[in-house]
């Protein structure tokens, strides 16, 4: 095996030779999304860093790595050695590689990036810091090719048919839906990038990535045609009859680039520049008019239908049943059995996997002891993980894609008897979940407006988390899904009925422990007064949220009816479907406090 | 007097001629500020609209006004009969007189403003949706100077010094800083349109404007020198020797746009295109290099430093005797005395000009009973106002100008017994005032995260209300100061310690009546922990919220005792300065809950 200094030699090797001051390494691939194939995880095969986020910036004298704050601890470990040092950036502060590259780049210098992997709206960024500078930007640069040798190839997995009584709605049905914001806006085309709209749009799901049902492809709707590019071969003959019926075109995946910008040519074409890369956006810009907004699909998709919501409430309590097993598992072989972090994971999932509509986790999931929950979204560095010893904290942050939806939550557990501190802290995040559930809140706010109330509790302590506290979930699709977002940045995106969205306030102490407690809430209407229409969140998530963590004097009497009520559904939704044991533990464990 | 109807027929004719199809008016000046002089209130002398915002869109075929929510009772009052119609947008919707034009001008139309009253921001909205739709924007058309026979010619005052036992800092120290930040951001020249940064700079102040101690004047801040663009009468001798001395050169107000243009050629102009005309802009674009910012001074002076904030103290004290004393009156003899709302305005000026640094007020008064307090912004339509009644609420909103800052503040009392609903309202109000006071937040926090604090309480009851709950607040300047806000609506800006804001949360029953509990509140420094440096608000106001309007079941403890300790601070700090039966009289009013 190469290692990482030595690929970086090899690296600046080929930046010598090609004339290439500074090169940018992101994390995404040519669908921007957040989960990549093994294909394209360069930043993981050139530095050893595996978190899901980063930028990587080489050149002669420097070679770092930029990242989020769920990965900081994480870098600083797995970057030890490897020639790439971790750049942390200041608390609360934003990623600031280009604020690097800004202050060393000298005139003269060239800056290049493989445009297949780089988004318009990132280019954007770094030509208008740079705007000035008279430095070079090389779109079209893949030294990579040339140096990862046992490159695996691209995913293959075969499309399925999501269907109606799933997704509730007929696919020519979006369709239409689509063509019809396409004219609203002036498009002719619509370019679809992200393969999570095109899934969404066609009804159909697969399993080219590890923890999204997707199908990698390319999609331009037209108003009488769409092209759909993907390998032929990913689509089964009654699916390819089906979309032939409805005008839909199936060409090769790697021709995407080159039709587009023939078939759009003199045209309008609908594109989001923050998915869209500099490759697909230059091939068709020289041609056609560009116009730059979310994707419609994006936005239909963010508003889950009345059989969508139906079906998310089935599979919460498929999840729930699943978490409860698991924690009662926990609870009986806690001290006997030796248990690892993995042999937890593990465990979580083979409850998981009993039902039968689960199609696969959808993230890794997170069993992280003491310290390790302190990082929010810790990995393992051995294949066992740290052992659980006999009193800590257990933080579990795990969710299961479904036909009917998908899951995350997150919960955190006592082992042994825990500190007055841990209660303390535990409560406080407590107070914040439960304020953000229990929000009321007048149409047409912004989720950074209610992002204080999650958080009022632990400000008023001093203490604060340096992650949002809510991403929009798919169905059946990413769990990291937009447009909205519950978080101290700003999101223009305006919470809506229909939306799923996460609530995971959380603290963590560096070196200590971790505590976040995570449910997805879904939006709806409530009163509509004189002063508008007011909207509300239900918390569809079912699971007991452990009272051996809870400082009771420090919830008000609101907090403590919310966690009742609470309680009381998840035992009486949960309960039917659990074995007596499981169930007489689970009423003890829903009680009221 | 010609008419408003008779005014529109004339413009009509001069648009007609002038091959003119849209014109819009705006309601500022060459400042592009809150406050104008009679010489730029075009829209009231052609409308008779007398609210301080507003955008008139005139064509062959309509004539309409849009202005904000402060203004919409009273603008569809003032219209009617003129021969304009007040379009009111959808609640909590933006004013959109731009939507109504993409969507009513025909390609080839000419549509026309006065470059010199319009902002380049403003314009850039205009142009950008106007973008593809074939019409032509004419940026210098003024029909007005010849329409407008008896227009007031523009104000006269002479500048006074603003010592540094008031303002903390000598002229040349800021001119110094200001050069430095220049410097950072590669500006030869800083263009400065807005009169309270050009105050602020030099520490001086005038009586230009009737509310904002201002002089109408431009300056363009260079590295060696600066130019003053004012009428030279207004500077007195002392000043002008000592402007000299720091390489401060008076020039003619009118020659500003030329002189600026010939100075800065080939140099670079930092500006503010949302306070730079479209006029301004034009001249100098030919030939410098723009850079955009939020202007130099604005940021600096949103920042109070330690003597300002010593200055502000003990300017509340004697807002809050004058409050106290006129409240105390108006108790004394509500009943007895016919009283109207414009007698009990008056009658609160009188007690604040007793203080002999009081410059006058910093916006007018509102005196509001019952159904008026339902206007935010309301101003009497008679000389009188309308008659004090035996019950009901009373909303004074009022504020004043003095060399050692400047104050805002209003207060909803009772007239007889008040209404469950209107304790219940009051409560309410008072619960978002509080916690806002109460606030506690990390530093790099922005308004708009705060202002749910505010609401909560209200939303929770299908309540809301449609203007910011807090704006920023000059010293001896502007009583509406940015850059800082705290609203629903977004704004970049963080909170920080040094920045006086006000808080006025408030609810509004149409036809009944409306309730703003209204303090300024001074952003410091609180603990920093290992999550970051945490910041709060100190309440600087001071007078009694009235008792009879609250329903203390609806208060938490920490509620209460935030009341209790205000008032009792509120005794404190005015008792001293009130006669004996004032002083008794405040005492019950400022008991303990």
């Amino acid at each position: 095996m190469v290692h990482s200094k030595e690929k970086l030699e090899l690296l600046r090797n080929v930046l010598k030779e090609r004339g290439v001051d500074v090169f940018i390494i992101p994390s995404t691939d040519p669908h921007l999304g957040e989960y990549t194939p093994d294909h394209w995880q360069i930043i993981k095969w050139l530095t050893g860093f595996t978190g899901s986020a980063g930028t990587v910036v080489v050149s002669d004298s420097f070679a770092g790595l930029w990242t989020d704050s769920r990965y900081f601890i994480q870098a600083e470990r797995q970057l030890a050695g490897s020639g790439f040092e971790f750049v942390k950036p200041r608390a609360f502060q934003r990623n600031d590689y280009v604020d690097f590259i800004y202050e060393t780049v000298k005139p003269g210098n060239t800056i290049a990036i493989d445009g297949r992997i780089f988004s318009v709206s990132r280019f954007r960024r770094l030509q208008k810091m740079l705007k000035g500078n008279q430095v070079l930007i090389e779109p079209d640069f893949d030294p990579i090719v040339d140096l990862w040798n046992d490159r695996p190839v691209l995913p293959f997995s075969t499309a399925f048919d999501h269907l109606v009584r799933f997704c509730g709605r007929d696919r020519s049905v979006k369709i239409s839906e689509v063509r019809e914001q396409m004219s609203r806006r002036n498009a002719d085309y619509h370019l679809l990038t992200s393969p999570d709209d095109i899934m969404w749009l066609l009804n159909i799901r697969g399993n080219d990535l590890k923890y999204s049902p997707l199908l990698l492809s390319f999609a331009l709707v037209g108003h009488d045609q769409m092209l759909l590019f993907i390998d032929e071969g990913k689509i089964p003959p009654v699916l390819a009859g089906e979309f032939d019926r409805l005008g839909i075109v199936i060409l090769p995946y790697n021709e995407a680039y080159e039709i587009t910008a023939t078939v759009t040519e003199g045209a309008s074409v609908l594109i989001n520049p923050a998915t869209t890369s500099v490759t697909f956006y230059n091939s068709i810009s020289k041609n056609s008019k560009i116009i730059e907004d979310i994707n419609i699909p994006a936005s239909l998709k963010a508003i889950k239908n009345k059989t969508e919501i139906e079906n998310i409430g089935n599979v919460m309590v498929e999840d729930g049943v699943a978490l409860t097993r698991f924690f009662y598992w926990f609870y009986c072989n806690s001290g006997k059995l030796k248990m690892t972090e993995n042999s937890l994971s593990d465990k979580l999932l083979e409850y998981r996997a009993e039902h039968e509509d689960f199609l696969g986790q959808s993230f890794p999931a997170i069993a992280a002891f003491n310290e390790n929950s302190a990082l929010p979204h810790y990995t393992p560095e051995s294949q066992y993980g740290s052992e659980i010893g006999e009193r800590g904290i257990l933080l579990v942050d795990s969710g299961g894609q479904y036909t009917g939806g998908t899951t995350d939550i997150t919960r955190t557990v006592p082992v042994g008897i825990p500190s007055a501190r841990q209660r303390e802290d535990f409560t406080l995040v407590l107070k914040g979940h439960i304020n953000l559930a229990l929000a009321k809140f007048p149409s047409g706010t912004r989720g950074s407006q209610l992002d204080f109330t999650a958080r009022k509790a632990l400000w008023e302590s001093g203490m604060n988390y340096a992650h949002g506290t809510g991403h929009g979930v798919g169905f059946c699709l990413n769990v990291h899904e937009g447009p909205q977002s519950i978080s101290q940045a700003e999101n223009k995106t305006c919470i809506e009925p229909g939306m799923l969205t996460s609530n995971e306030p959380a603290i963590y102490r560096e070196q200590e422990y971790g505590i976040r407690i995570e449910n997805l809430i879904l939006c709806y209407e409530d009163e509509e007064t004189e002063f508008g229409q007011f909207l509300k969140f239900d918390t569809v998530s079912l699971c007991y949220i452990d009272k051996a963590l809870i400082d009771k004097s420090l919830l008000d009497q609101k907090e403590i009816d919310w966690l009742n009520s609470y309680h009381s559904e998840v035992y009486d939704k949960l309960g039917p479907h659990l074995s007596p044991d499981e169930k007489i533990w689970l009423k003890e464990k829903t009680d009221p406090l």
